[in-house]
């Protein structure tokens, strides 16, 4: 959704464009014609009902893949789950347990934490065996709740805290582990794992591999910061081997797109990643499969580049 | 006047605090009693008056430093004097114009423009002989206009374009010296310096001698991003060669802070950042300067650690 | 033992300095008057027994504090443990396993292994379960074997190669839980912690609450290579931390030393290294806990940066 | 040359190959059938006369394109021109003398400096007005000795100083002005550009714009390093970018391929890259020039991607 929305930042504090509430960003959505699930913020604007946002999912043809509770604006500026205040942890519980209840009643397969604000920014600010008791005890508290429910942890290196706890794969991974919780999950963000130093083909092979992965998402940066550009802007060879590994896992779900299209049309920004995406796809689909893991056997790097460069540029 | 006032992100849209006015600014300023001038952002808020505004100043025994005019809010959003649209190069030329008449009521030193917005995002996107001259050309134009005006250019490497012409020290210099104009020189800011990969000493050092250096700005972060953390929060051995520099070249004016406390009272920002200081004051003006001149004249970087250390840490 | 041998990059092929045996570097070791036990690649240089070793450890009053076998060199050049031969695999395990006999003679507390040559270089190359399994197996086999022994990974974000397997305290951790073997741990190095993007006292923190901290190592980067500067040279602060966790946790061990001297007199960095850490031993012991601790659990960063400043700076 | 070379570096000491002599290398290079040039080291290996390489060149139809005095080995360790020892800038400036009679001899088109070891590596280790002057005095000297002869500087952030002077494109570019040679210009590799957090396309335009651009060396590597991988083995958006500039410029000259295959064949490499590049070109020239100028007249990212994937994806 937040490709949709009205995108502020620290300078532009009158927005990069109008304000677009949740039921226009729906229809908005719709219209690039390219896109068939959505991943809602919650709290929805205030006026607007589960039945409404329904409504025009239904109307659409959309669906709802997940709901994201909005733990990381003003009210959690200083951690959610992780919070010094106990009031603001039980709020953060409280807006899960209500995401749940919006996500059965929307089908959603899941609800996705985004723990943006749960970290620290200075040296010496916080007890780090504290912090990551909060961390953990806090989503494995409502994932026990709501054990037919599927969580899943979008992971991020950092911003809007300098240090975020759901920091990379093998963190997030580590942590959900020690948290002991069947029904909580990774999302690999191609451009979370990228600026996480992390290859995404690798994380996402990882992910896979412990049973932990909930859903896939793509965009592009330049490796220091969650630029959100374009999939396929500038790491085509990366991108395609992220892909690869979609493929090799028989992923089922449809690629989400996490994108910040700060001066640009949304609409043409979704478009220009799917039509980028779908020729990844068709060079995926290209690869001598075993003529690729012979290469990958010996560790032959310029084999497998012969391989890859073929199926990508012919 | 960023650090007083209410920051905003792209995740926390309803603010990490409530808004803050241009008059109110002032005051919060003034109360931390450590500051003597600032750094006003024009234009001030909605119905503020230049008039307003000096006696909110005088009234706090504060002076205007610079006027800086916001060149890089939603109005400018894909450039200021490097758009594609005239008509906003033009607007960027007029609140540049108006910022000098303010600058000469406030009797601020200097107009300063942070070209936030000059840059692309995406590769390809620009003719970059086009966007270079449109950058030098815009800036070049006010300068001309007003002689006895001093204007300084405060570089940044990215944020919020992913890259911005004004870049570097080095990048910033060669394009003022094909300029031509005697009275645009830099601000040197420590954070920015330090995430641009240069080393800030020797950014401001190279500035001073080229006889560019129009005021200095220190802060902190984490080498890849502009975090505007107070003053020594981490690089305590490099702002104190920073201080060394600004010492060694007997800079006359007092220095400027940077800093954005999303998450902490601005006020104890900007004390803590002033005691960190003063502490790093007193230690350069405790480096014995014939012996770390003699280690320097033989490169001897032991030598100079250990005066350093004990300088710093006694 | 390189702080003291002789340094060579893909520069310098020729040597930052003439060659140095194994014998000659534990005398060059012992000069410092500063270190009690040395960090001994094995093999040897040809021709140097283990009784040779052990005397002159003896002769000098220095202890081994453990054998790294040297997996990272030509031979092992694509790979010890993930090689894509087998033979070079095997030819790991046995080193290994000589190590350990070493490290028995020499009363080595562990077995140090630095798998710099694990991972790979280019997208695609290598097949991710594939190089996981062995990264796994390999060491899983030897620490199964010598049950009573303890061995502990060096972990680091890349170099030699570009990506590395034993990459982050958390991606360490994980393959060690997925391992299963109880004698096998960390060991944290400053540096690479910091490289890797993570906060240095955290992962401290972090693998000791697993159980699984073995050494802890110090040095110094611009954060973004393994640059081996001598301790405490740029980053104080977070230096501090790092020895303040050390504290916190009681760590019964010395500090080891990780520098590459290329230029300077490997006796004088280890001197100025150990300088540095006494200054910030005593800054860690003057912090007042009750008040950190009270701080810490507001997450309060204000107000610990001033106790940090006030220890550090007085 | 140094791609066919024996590599070492500080960990595989004992090289990542056998020693390949000067002569050796040459018929290597032109065993690949992609090059025509070779880039020089200067001196030879011992006992190889410039008779003998100019031999061995024509035996294989190939050409020096320049000749590189090696003033970053071990004499060099701590500087060259910028050297604290007289004597050893002496010697700095002595060999670029000899450099340039070899160039005469063997009919190369310049003579290039790769000052690699002219910076520093802590803060507070040098003066920087004092190693400003020596790095352009240094230099100038030459240049004015020999105003037929052109000079390059290849410029780099760091490696294996942590701090190298001619660290960027503009900085380089300033010094250059600053030196007030006409016969001096810059080597703009993609790879240094890319990791000094340039885009290599604009660092290429400037250099070009300003009359300095002598020649253009491909390769590439993750951002962070020079990691010297295959020409568009990671940023085929970024390298096709770079080659648009190359054709707009009408560049005469055949572009240079700078790899460090650590552990694959040389030749390999040399052929992958090529193939990739030739790939690039066939992209670049299907670029329909109207409508991106159209596009980047308007600042348009999404027009300018779609352009440019439908040239390089079909």
């Amino acid at each position: 959704m937040w490709s949709f929305g009205r995108i502020i930042d620290r300078y532009a504090t009158n927005g990069y464009g109008p304000p677009v509430g949740t039921l226009e960003t729906i229809e908005l959505a719709a219209r690039t014609k390219e896109l068939t699930g959505l991943d809602l913020n919650y709290p929805f604007d205030e006026g607007v009902t589960v039945e409404q946002v329904k409504a025009a999912l239904t109307a659409h043809g959309l669906t709802a893949t997940n709901i994201t509770p909005v733990i990381y604006d003003r009210g959690f500026r200083s951690g959610s789950f992780t919070s010094a205040d106990p009031d603001i942890r039980r709020a953060a519980t409280d807006l899960a347990h209500e995401s749940v209840e919006v996500a059965r009643a929307l089908d959603a397969r899941y609800v996705k934490f985004w723990p943006g604000q749960d970290g620290y920014d200075y040296p010496f600010q916080v007890d780090y065996p504290t912090l990551r008791r909060h961390a953990i005890e806090g989503i494995r508290d409502v994932a026990r709740n709501f054990p037919d429910v599927t969580f899943a942890i979008e992971y991020k290196l950092k911003e809007p805290r300098n240090r975020l706890f759901w920091s990379t794969a093998a963190a997030s991974l580590l942590a959900i582990e020690q948290m002991g919780a069947d029904n909580v999950g990774l999302v690999v963000d191609f451009g979370h794992s990228l600026f996480a130093k992390e290859n995404p083909a690798e994380a996402l092979s990882l992910a896979h591999s412990m049973g932990r992965l909930v859903d896939v998402e793509v965009d592009d940066n330049y490796r220091e910061w969650d630029d959100d550009l374009t999939a396929g802007a500038l790491h085509l060879v990366e991108t395609l081997e992220f892909l690869h590994v979609v493929r090799t896992i028989d992923w089922p779900h449809p690629l989400k797109l996490d994108l910040f299209p700060y001066r640009e049309d949304p609409g043409e920004a979704v478009r220009e990643s799917v039509a980028t995406l779908r020729s990844l796809e068709d060079a995926a689909a290209r690869l001598p499969l075993d003529a690729l893991h012979a290469a990958q056997s010996r560790h032959d790097a310029m084999a497998v580049q012969r391989l890859v460069r073929t199926a990508l540029l012919g």
